[in-house]
């Protein structure tokens, strides 16, 4: 029998509206509209009424995006967020509910991805809407880099570079500026971004099977956000690979999908899909800056690193590029009270390093290094031996331990002893003292002090 | 070939310091001392060079829990995170090296997670800078509450509890207040707060292989963050049911491990482990809070939901409860600068719904219920007969639509379409006018778009 994929949920049918309600129990400036099942909507708890005297910013979408879109609800971001079933677009009326709670008598603009279900629900409400006399304004984003131009009538999806534009239409918002304008820095910044993103598995919708589309060495590149299958498969590379492939791709010259060249600036948006862990997509951003400015000549004025647009479960990330200028920077810059947007990106960044404080007295023998080699006794020729006997012998050993350690413990024995041994290989060569026996035992505690950590090293 | 871990990183030797780069990258108000690879420590920009005129709040341990601990460095929080290897304690020299970075006048307090190896390292380290003059606290965090006591000789665990420690501490630190009275509020802290974690998945060190040790129904219950085999493996439960059962043991009158009893308030934070979806985590979080308020008579003041101490690419999640008074809500509610702490959550909540605004006229017909059944004529029955035939295959043909869908597209026509059927039944016994075939194919168009959403939904 084929497996679901496991999650931690209730019945499959109630993930959106639970979300919400999670999402809004979190999260003291939010409120959702008392719809539910069929109205999915979160809105600023303080823009509701109809008095809201700022352009009104709703994105929304199918839902299994998370935190996208209702998590970038919030002072300075969107003012609403319009969510449909998974990777289903929201019908007409919920959208409609959402123009009608937060929009004041400046208007609304509505922030859309580009698939037809969205241009389709979207376009109507706004239709109806400005039926009943409300002034909207509508901005597709269709970010997608990944598939060479014809792509067919559909055109370019939308990625997670809406993300990037919902910021800068609700800095603007926030700004007061009017509709037109917030309109005009919308569809400005949605011409200025190209995405391409690459999963390492396939997401599993609510209550189906996992699809087995993916070998467990392979990977996809320029996928869509609701499972599509991606414009390739390829063998794993390195991180570093395949974010120089990922760059290449969204800056490619025959494309032409963003307009930026040498000398540009630009902001990058690390995103990850679902079920990357923090720490490989901060990997991914220490490759893509310096890729960016050495390779491309283009000045990286923000980084963004997190989770922002997902789908569903799906491990992999995607790369966004913003052209920037002193407009979008104010706007990307502005504070937000979004819950998902990033705190800490904004300003110019100093120096990435510090230099290590030095002791406060010389005391420590650590750095010391042997200025000339002493000729060895015999019984130093015979410490040397026995120490590298062991030393490789534990080298040898490292994915035994390894594999005994993960029965009791965490599986990194072998690794902290292969580290150990290696650093007194090294340090053998130029810091003991091998003529002298017990020297040589507290300069071995002294490496393994500096290399290993852990319970070992401190012990040792 | 057993296979290794999918990971986007590069040399797996290198996963925490190219982490430690990103970071930085990303986060202006970050910087790293200039040690790598043996000094890994992370430290505000702001607060370097011996003149910090507050006192240093300090934590770290071993990598993979990321973003802990270096996301949670910044105003407010904490000075400096000092990272080890995955899963290893950091060596004393570099939480040497990061007391010296950032300890000024004021002194410096150590908040440490409760294991041998962090114990050992940091209290060597603590002794070391004591002999060096600087004025060092340490306080021990044990949070878990998987396990009932006797628990041997190492106690309980530091876990996602910590991450409250560092706030409150951090946060008394930031209002000026003396390494003592600093230390006291992070002790108190720490005796009121436990955790319990479930897994779906065992996490995977970088460069060796997955573990099999859960099958793919089962879920393991109060696991550690390193990997460790938890308490108990059981069957995949709906999440209400896995967090009930959570509660039941961070909570329990017999184990006491926590200060809190009806009438009591609490704050609650739910973490996600490495792989877990934010839509999980948002209903984990929409079950735990009336959960504690109903059940156990708990008032929530806060919910912080997200990513914040993971075991790598684990997916699962951990709950912690704090209990909370004024002073403690003052500390979390305090602004702060470091990245991973959530925006938004601080503050009290206004009611989470918001009525639905009413169309501004009254010319839509979907609300309409038919207020007494017309006597079908012959037609009309004909036409009631077809169409339940009609929705019943729909919603038969659920699973092969989504199967087929999944070969093209995201895999949701079934399931969509069988939201539509399921509405077309239930709407026909109330509001079709049946003797009107032409009225009651507007009527159909009416129910689809009302909940099927998506393309289907407005092309209907």
């Amino acid at each position: 029998m084929a497996l679901q994929g496991k999650k931690l949920i209730n019945n499959p049918d109630d993930v959106v509206t639970e979300f919400i309600e999670g999402l809004v129990e979190t999260y003291q400036g939010l409120q959702y509209l008392d719809g539910f099942p069929e109205i999915k909507v979160v809105l600023r708890a303080d823009a509701v009424g109809g008095a809201y005297d700022k352009v009104a910013v709703i994105s929304g979408g199918g839902s299994g995006h998370e935190p996208a879109h209702a998590g970038f609800v919030g002072p300075g971001m969107l003012t609403a967020a319009v969510s449909g079933d998974v990777f289903a677009s929201p019908p007409v009326d919920s959208i409609l509910a959402a123009i009608r709670a937060v929009t004041g008598t400046m208007g609304c603009l509505l922030i859309i991805k580009n698939y037809t279900g969205d241009r389709l629900n979207f376009g109507l409400a706004a239709e109806q809407a400005k039926s009943e006399g409300y002034k909207i304004e509508m901005v597709i984003v269709g970010d997608d880099c990944a598939l060479p131009p014809p792509r067919g009538i559909a055109g370019r999806r939308g990625l997670a570079g809406t993300i990037l534009v919902h910021k800068v239409a609700g800095a603007a918002a926030d700004a007061g500026l009017s509709l037109a304008d917030v309109a005009a820095e919308a569809k400005h910044a949605s011409e200025a971004v190209g995405t391409m993103g690459v999963a390492l598995s396939v997401c599993t919708l609510p209550g189906q099977v996992t699809s087995d589309r993916l070998g467990p060495e392979q990977i996809e590149l320029g996928l869509g956000i609701h499972g599509e299958p991606g414009a390739a498969v390829v063998e794993l590379q390195t991180v570093d690979v395949v974010v120089e492939h990922v760059l290449k791709q969204i800056l490619s010259q025959e494309t032409q999908y963003l307009p930026i060249t040498r000398g540009s600036n630009a902001v990058l948006l690390i995103n990850g899909l679902g079920a990357t862990p923090v720490m490989e997509l901060m990997i991914a951003a220490r490759k893509a800056v310096p890729e960016l400015q050495l390779e491309y000549g283009i000045a990286v004025d923000r980084v963004y690193t997190g989770t922002f647009m997902t789908s569903l479960d799906m491990a992999g990330l995607s790369i966004t590029i913003m052209r920037s200028d002193e407009n979008i920077l104010q706007r990307l810059d502005a504070p937000t009270k979004a819950p998902a947007w990033p705190v800490g990106s904004e300003g110019n960044r100093p120096p990435a390093k510090f230099p290590v404080p030095v002791p406060p007295s010389p005391s420590m023998k650590d750095d010391e290094i042997l200025s000339e080699r002493q000729e060895l006794s015999k019984q130093g020729c015979m410490l040397e031996a026995a120490i590298e006997a062991a030393a490789k012998e534990l080298i040898d050993l490292k994915d035994n331990l390894n594999d005994w350690d993960s029965k009791v413990g965490d599986g990194d024995c072998g690794t902290t002893m292969y580290r150990g041994a290696t650093a007194i290989l090294e340090d053998m060569k130029t810091r003991y003292h091998l003529n002298d026996a017990a020297g040589t035992v507290n300069e071995i505690g002294s490496t393994i002090r500096k290399v290993m950590g852990g319970t070992s090293g401190i012990l040792g």
